[in-house]
C-alpha cells in the first residue's frame, strides 16, 4: 500500500538521508510535499526524482529560481513561510519536519494540528515550544516519533513498557570533537574544527551544538516533553564512540539499550516503518570488531552547556526558549568568525541572566519570546 | 490481587531469589507448592515462612525428615519423581522451573500441560526436549517466560517488535573464569578454580558449563527453541563485564540490549511481573562507574563446547539431547575428581561420534535418548 509523505527540509542531511530510504522502497511512497530553504536547484532536482506534488522554498527570494528549474514538470513551485506551512498543513500519513532551528517551530505546528504523525528532527521547536507542541499534539491526535537518534533509541526501549515503570533515561553524549580538549585549547578552537564531528556527519549547527554539548543539552529538553518521567530521572553519560544512542532503565533493574551504527537512516527508518521495521542497508553491528565501548560523566566545567540547558528547564517559563534562541545566535556568530568558541555557552549564559518571562502559551508567544531573546543575544554579542 | 506460585528448586539459587522478590511484596502472592531435591530442613523452613500449601521433595528418601519437619505445620508433605511431577501439574498462575539438569523436564512438562505461565531457568529441558517442548506450549496455550538473563534479555528486546525483522540474536558470554587462560593452564583446571565465576553467583554444575562455555552452547540451542529465528542469525559474543545480557538486532539496522547487573533477581523479576514490572531492590545502572565494556569473538580452539552445540543443533535429531546429557555425566566426574577440566568437552565430542538417533517425539522418547547418552558417557569414562 502507497504511504504519502511530505519532507520539511528536504535539502539538509537528515532530508537526504529520508529519501535515500524512499529509494529503496521506491513504489511505495507517494511524495505529497518537499521543502527546502533556499537551495532551489537542489530541491528541483529532487522534486522531480520523486515525483513530489509541491516543491518549497522558505525562503521567498528563491522562488524565482525554482519555478524555472520546475518549468514544464508540472510540479507546482511555492515560496515563502506561509507557503511553508501550508505544504506542512498537507494531510499525509507522515511528514518529516527536518528544518533545523527556530525557522521549522511554525511547519511543525502546523504538521501536527492535522493530527497526522510527524518524525520530528527539529530539536529546536520542541525545545522551544515545548508544552505548547506537546498539549497540540494531545489536542489534535497527532503522534509525535523522534527522530534525534538518541530520543528514538528511548523510543525503541520503551516500546512494550509502561512509562510509570521507568527509573532512568539516560542520554549518551559522544563528547564531540573537544572532549579530551583542555580550556585553554577550547578557547582557541575555530569552526572548521568544531564541525569535524567524530562519529556523525552533521550540518554546521548542529555540528557546532556537538562540540559545546548544547546539542545534548537541547536533547535533555526534548527528552523531558516527549518522555515525562521527571527531570530527576534524565541524565547524560558521555560515550564516546556513540554505539549505544541511549537507555531506559526500569524500576527492576533491567536497562534497555538501542546501539547501532553512526547513521541517521536507522532513526529515521524506525520512524517511516513505526511500528514496523524497514531496511536500511546499513551493515551490522560488529561488536567485536570495535571492541571497547567506554562511558564517563560529563565534565559541566569544560562543557557548561548541558548545566544552561538543564538550569533553563528547571527554571521554567521562557527560559529553554530563550537558551534555544542566545544559541542560534552565539553559534552563528561564533561560525561567521566573530566569536570564540567558549563565548558561545557565555553568551548563552548572560542572555539567561536577564529577566526570564512566563511559559509562551502559544505559538505567537513562543515566537515572541524567541525574538527578543535573539534581541537580547545579539545586545550582549555587540559589547564583546 | 493476590497471584498464586510454584517453585520448582525452591532451595537452589534461582528459588531462593525468586523468593527474595516474593519477600518484598509478600502480601501478593500465595505459594502452591515448594520442592526441593532433598534439603529437607531448608525446604521445610522455607514453606513454613511462606505459609506454602505443599513441600515435595524430588529424592523419596528424604521425606521422612521433611515430614518430621513439617509436622504440626499443616503444610502438606510429598516425595518422589511422581509428586514433583504432580506439584507441578497445579494450575498456578506462575511455576517457576528451576530444577538443575534433565531431572526438571518432567516436571516442566506437567507445568505446560496445565497450560499455565512458566518462567524457566531450566534450559536443560530446553535443550533435551526442545521440539517436543515447544510444540506442548503451543498445544496446551502455555506461556514460557525465561528466566536465563541471556533469553529473558532477547525476550525483553523482542517486546513490541516483530519476530520476523530480527537479523540477528547475539548471546554475550562472560568467558568464563578461565578466558584469558593458556591451554596448558585449561588442562589443569580444578573444581574449585572452575566454580569460582567472575560475574554470577550460581550453582556449581551451572559454573563449570560456564567455565568450559557449553552454558553458551546450551543457550544457544535454548535461544534456537524460544527464538525460532533460524540458526544462522543466532551468534555468540564474548563480552567478560556481563553488563549487556544479550541483543537483538533489527533489519533497519536498530540493535536492542538488555543491561543490568549480575543478579538472578533482574531476569526473575522480569518473568513474575510480565508485562509488567516490579521492585528488585537492585542498584541503578552506573555505566561511569564501570567505565568500559568490552566484546570479542569466541575461541573456540580452547572452548569447543559452543562448536559442540551448534553443530549438535545443526545435526538436529537425538544430538542437542545427547550433548546436554554427555555434558551432565562429564561435568559430574570433573567435580568429583575423576577427569580434568578439558575432558568434559572431549567426552561431550566422542558421546555425540556414536551414532545419533531420531528426534525424541515424546518425553518418553527424550527420557530414552537422554538415558542412552549418560550410559554411553558412562562408557567413555570408564575407557580413559
Amino acid at each position: 500500500m502507497t504511504r504519502s509523505i511530505s519532507i520539511l527540509g528536504a535539502t539538509g542531511s537528515v532530508g537526504a538521508s529520508t529519501l535515500d530510504l524512499i529509494r529503496r522502497e521506491r513504489d511505495q511512497w507517494h511524495v505529497a510535499a518537499l521543502t527546502a530553504n533556499c537551495s532551489a536547484a537542489e530541491l528541483a532536482r529532487l522534486a522531480i526524482e520523486f515525483d513530489a506534488e509541491t516543491a518549497i522554498v522558505g525562503d521567498e527570494s528563491c522562488l524565482a529560481d525554482l519555478r524555472e528549474a520546475l518549468s514544464g514538470t508540472g510540479i507546482k513551485a511555492a515560496g515563502g513561510a506561509r507557503a511553508l506551512c501550508d505544504a506542512a498543513a498537507r494531510p499525509v500519513d507522515i511528514t518529516v519536519a527536518a528544518i533545523v532551528g527556530c525557522a521549522g517551530l511554525a511547519p511543525v505546528m502546523a504538521a501536527i494540528e492535522q493530527g497526522g504523525t510527524i518524525a520530528l528532527a527539529n530539536k529546536e521547536a520542541l525545545v522551544s515550544a515545548g508544552d505548547v507542541m506537546i498539549a497540540a499534539v494531545a489536542k489534535h491526535g497527532a503522534v509525535l516519533l523522534p527522530v534525534d537518534s538518541e530520543h528514538n533509541a528511548i523510543f525503541q526501549c520503551l516500546q512494550g513498557n509502561n512509562i510509570a515503570d521507568v527509573r532512568w533515561i539516560t542520554l549518551t553524549a559522544s563528547g564531540g570533537p573537544f572532549r579530551e580538549w583542555t580550556q585553554a585549547q577550547l578557547d582557541a578552537a575555530t569552526p572548521k574544527q568544531a564541525v569535524a564531528h567524530p562519529n556523525w556527519d552533521m550540518g554546521a549547527k548542529i555540528s557546532v551544538d556537538s562540540a559545546t554539548m548544547m546539542n545534548k543539552g537541547l536533547e535533555f529538553i526534548e527528552a523531558h516533553h516527549l518522555f515525562p518521567v521527571g527531570l530527576d530521572r534524565l541524565r547524560i553519560v558521555v560515550h564516546p564512540q556513540s554505539v549505544i544512542h541511549s537507555m531506559v532503565e526500569y524500576r527492576d533493574g533491567s536497562t534497555l539499550a538501542q546501539l547501532g551504527p553512526s547513521d541517521m537512516k536507522v532513526p529515521i527508518a524506525s520512524c517511516l516503518a513505526w511500528p514496523k521495521r524497514m531496511e536500511t542497508g546499513c551493515a551490522p553491528l560488529d561488536l567485536p570488531a570495535i571492541g571497547t565501548l567506554q562511558f564517563c560523566a560529563p565534565d559541566e566545567g569544560r562543557f557548561p552547556a548541558t548545566r544552561l540547558a538543564r538550569d533553563a528547564v528547571h527554571a521554567g517559563g521562557a527560559a529553554p526558549a530563550t537558551l534555544n534562541a542566545a544559541n542560534e545566535v552565539a553559534v552563528a556568530a561564533f561560525l561567521s568568525g566573530q566569536i570564540g568558541f567558549t563565548q558561545i555557552a557565555a553568551i548563552v549564559a548572560q542572555t539567561l541572566d536577564g529577566s526570564i518571562g512566563s511559559a509562551p502559551a502559544s505559538l505567537d508567544e513562543v515566537l515572541d519570546v524567541d525574538a527578543a531573546a535573539r534581541q537580547r543575544a545579539q545586545e550582549i554579542l555587540e559589547l564583546l
